[in-house]
């Protein structure tokens, strides 16, 4: 299958897709200086090129816990200038875009909000990077169309997220769609990554579903990692703990060269 | 089927749910001051009690018609001042909320922005009710919580609306979850209508499934109208003409009464 | 909406579309003659037409309760002559057929089948008529090709069920797609009556969801009833009791008047 | 991620499961001894140890090509005789299997009947294996059943096969649902394969699919294979040619070894 009408896109100083492979990962939420610090040591240790966290957590029910907000942001900064990696956080309301650029590298668009026209416009008139999630029932079509409102307003780095649609299954959390991998590959020059974390629901899961993501023709993947998952503030069951995320990335060092790609090191 | 559990609530001076039906009706989107005025004047002489009207439409490609924008706001005031009638628009942007209060009297959070929590949130801090749309793939539980984000905020007015969902069938262009509407006259108390114009996506259908969406014992129905459907800038295939809304109106005119419900009117 | 395009189909000496509104009415399955007798009793009194039983079972676990097999044909031969009464039941194997020709007027194919081509050609070729429900999943135009399958085999009787769709939504048991009614009647010659009981799983949404399906266009209903609901040996939490149902009848001879359907009666 | 619970079970001769690894190819449909014949021979010669055909095809429409029928039997006993190739084909209705018998070693479900328990059973009483596909809208609960229903009559051969289910999108023929397989391999005994070409409904899609199923952990692949896919008698559009197969199987060896798996030759 050839891959070459995709196009290399800059996420801060990292490329993805055109063969490049980038790993990103992090916990669900940031909890603790202590938490985020051990978890990005230990992920870019084991091969992840950025790490990634949330802020302001989206949550179903408005009673859950929404993320440590503006107080991360000073985490964020410490552990960011300790280890200097990049950084991906969601944002979700066009009013937070300035705060957030003193923290962000890239700027990540959540499910709940590929359809947020009104935030994908906002995301379109700055210069920093978007990795945009498809919505719980985005149609293939939409989804290219939701970057293209952002790539409208002039912003060219722009790259999707398989994370899983929304279907009568109800085994596992959502239904990872990996032919939108292959299909993407084939119609839209955009690079796509996947989250097989979220897509799964279930941490058992994610390390063979993170080697089919990369078989389909992902250009990278975003994985949810805590060091101590059952503590967890949100989604622990789908985090993979320090171990199990360096094990996979094993698996993937070995299967990529098949593959024809190459792993982003954060050295680049 | 005991519908007592309801709360009847305000859109503005107009009552919904515990009995009293009401219909909303107008056009997808403002397209001029005579295709409003003209539409607005034809389905309150027809029984609707309030008038719908898009200004800022959201609309999947970027480069569709987006509305009128800020030059729909003169034609609804004028409007609104002639015929001495309520209006309710569609807000996608929590930073439109204080422009929109000049000109709307009940906001409506449309499918694609039902899990937008900055905007529910901000809209739990005015004083005016909002019609919140089910999401493309929406669980009813889901939406519960959607309306609890607006009503933790203060804002207690508030209303679903079921327009359909996203299924594997398409020759109709929703899945229509009436269902839904029975479960959630058992399941809470938020008053509901329903929008059989998104839910079938063709105009044929449109009154008997309105019909049924009544039977099925929605507090209300918003209904797309437009003069001339054909020529209509957005979705003028599922609009009805104005003929066919007087119409549908005869017939919920017969069958409310049975069903134990009384149409709201204008003067009420 | 016009409805002329329905063909009348006789079921046995009953006919339903074209206006006329068949009830069919009993137990999901036969248990004895004293359930069976009482309940056919009261379901006709109710206005029932026509009466249902299940025999053979369809169950998804192999151990699960299936049904009183052959058993039930002699309770069926003796409530059919003290009562007078005509009996819909459904047949899931083709070998089964010639049995079943000697207690049932009318041959129902379940959803699990279909797409059980070799059944349905079977069933193309006996002069009894055929109520084919759709399948879990079955695209609106599937279920009508699947329709012709029986009736190229020179079976003409055909009648079509909508029993609720899979979707992702699981606060019901199925999704009831009342478009599809309302489609069909502007797309097909073929009769199509709604089960409300299969559809959502619960007695509680039971009766609202039967008057939306006759609001929606449906030609009839079919509907579980059960003496006692919670000592049915499967699927009690969707039967109504004997009282629901006549209040569900009277109900629904107010409404079909105003609807321009005539409750065919067992006397016709 | 582990895999020793896994059976192996036998088909015909050859195993699968258990870290064996089973490729099945050949055409949709048998349409001739040339086309069949030399087919077979090709995707035997590129490592697929198992031949496919369809001698009864279950169309949706009742018009479109069934099969050679009873033709075809020739045809496989000929090419069976001249290869010493094992075989499977789809069995649709109960009264084949004794015919079937004297050309199949494997019998096949199909989708359309995931759910017909009459052939279920009869099957179960047979010593011949069977490959189980999932049904459109199957749960994986309701697919592990199905294949119980089997097991119980005495047949313990038993091999699922994911091959897509039915969901809103449209892109593809179907969502290849690979959380399946990882889940299947975490909670049952039974081997499960995956049909890429049903799944995607685009040869396009079908190398990087396959691969894909393979790292997600499944136990082998059905893939179909024409030697002029523009020119088959059905789905040709997601056939792959002898060309293109030969290349996925020489990918499938360098990264089945990673995975753990080794493939299951002719000769075994």
């Amino acid at each position: 299958m050839a891959l070459s009408k995709t196009e290399t896109v800059n996420l801060g100083t990292l490329e993805v897709g055109n063969g490049q492979f980038l790993v990103i990962a992090g916990p669900c939420s940031i909890e603790s200086y202590e938490q985020f610090s051990q978890t990005a040591q230990s992920v870019t240790d084991s091969g992840a090129a950025m790490i990634r966290g949330g802020m302001y957590k989206l949550r179903t029910q408005p009673h859950s816990f929404q993320g440590l907000g503006k107080e991360a942001f000073e985490i964020v900064k410490r552990v960011k200038a300790e280890q200097n990696i990049q950084f991906i956080s969601e944002i979700t309301d066009p009013r937070q875009i300035s705060d957030f650029l003193e923290v962000v590298d890239v700027f990540q668009v959540g499910s709940r909000n590929m359809h947020n026209y009104a935030l994908l416009k906002e995301l379109g008139s700055i210069d920093k990077p978007v990795v945009l999630k498809r919505g719980f029932s985005g149609l293939i079509d939409e989804w290219i169309f939701a970057a293209d409102y952002i790539r409208k307003g002039g912003n060219k780095n722009v790259v999707l997220c398989e994370r899983g649609i929304r279907t009568f299954e109800t085994a596992t959390r959502n239904t990872f769609d990996l032919n939108a991998i292959a299909y993407i590959k084939k119609h839209s020059d955009l690079p796509i990554i996947a989250d097989p974390s979220h897509a799964t629901g279930d941490s058992d899961l994610v390390p063979s579903m993170a080697l089919a993501a990369a078989a389909a023709g992902a250009d990278g993947l975003i994985v949810e990692v805590h060091p101590d998952p059952p503590s967890a503030k949100s989604d622990g069951f789908q985090a993979l703990n320090l171990h199990q995320f360096r094990n996979l990335m094993e698996q993937l060092k070995q299967i990529l060269p098949i593959l024809g790609r190459e792993l982003t090191t954060k050295a680049n």
